[in-house]
């Protein structure tokens, strides 16, 4: 998506630690028209997937994956993040590595809220190494529904998460792909 | 809004201590469409109020504020939620008593997402003491924007945090004004 490149560009920042700040318009303060018309897109991309449900991690994902579902017209649902194990025989769980923040931390869903019959489309606004989306994956898989896909609004090619997804079969559309952010300089990743 | 009230009638759930649990449709698993219709409903209300942001807190009260900011074509940011304190110059923060979770936590809005010239609607999922809407306020008068106002999914009216605001000469809008759960038995304030 040319316009999102252009506002990483113009407006996203990198920090130390290979970490890229989009908060002022991607997912802590943000641009509602821009916002949803990413949405608009990514429903683009996966509306010949039969999705039925949307799932994302608080609470950065949340505002994202409200546009995506507003477009796809399927409801959606997102995990807490705990810092301590919360296994509860209620919620299906799993444990993610962060990169940004250093620490791992445990993501639950109730179980009332993913069926066997559900195809779920899993959205983020990041994708670096993956592990939320394999956390997701895994919580789909525990709760027997199908994953059709993971939607994420930026990824960092260059931590390889969504290659090594791709690799293993599972359909990834990221609106946009940092190919390398060396010495503060952002390149995309051409299509 | 009388389909919020039969919704809080036909899935909501009291629970012990005053809880009124709604997750299955409102704030943790949300029905898009009716997401969106209560974000029309909402900005309807505030269209003549000049508002230039919105405001709410993370995670709940996200995708119900994307709503209302979709009809309103105005930004959104959000308050994160710290168990501990974490005053830095860069942000505003209050203190705010969680009636849900029975705790303390401090919420923190970077100073470079609302400027003096803001005129501000805070929302939220929920309005039961008031007391996050109150920490909001207190980030907005910080930042010496103006609040036009507070729009709350669905009111406690029997806590009193709205009334006192109301009192206090806050314009509240909330869709559902919940006036008893006694026994189990949910009953809605006339308008």
């Amino acid at each position: 998506m040319k316009a999102l490149e252009e506002k990483i560009l113009s407006d996203g920042e990198v920090l130390p630690g290979g970490v890229l700040k989009v908060g002022s318009f991607l997912n802590h303060h943000m641009d509602i028209k821009f916002l949803m018309e990413m949405g608009k897109d990514m429903a683009d991309a996966f509306k010949g997937d039969s999705v039925t449900k949307i799932l994302t991690v608080e609470a950065s994902g949340i505002a994202f994956a409200v546009a995506v579902a507003n477009y796809l017209g399927v409801p959606l649902t997102f995990a807490k993040k705990n810092k301590t194990s919360n296994v509860s025989s209620d919620t299906f769980s799993a444990s993610v590595d962060s990169f940004t923040h250093g620490r791992t931390y445990e993501i639950t869903v109730p179980k009332e809220y993913i069926s066997e019959n559900d195809r779920i489309l899993i959205v983020d606004d990041f994708l670096a190494c993956g592990n939320a989306i394999k956390g997701l994956c895994k919580i789909v898989s525990d709760a027997k529904a199908t994953v059709v896909g993971a939607a994420c609004a930026i990824e960092k090619g260059f931590q390889g998460g969504g290659d090594e997804l791709r690799a293993a079969g599972l359909k990834i559309h990221s609106l946009a792909i940092v190919e390398s952010m060396d010495n503060g300089k952002i390149t995309f990743r051409q299509n």
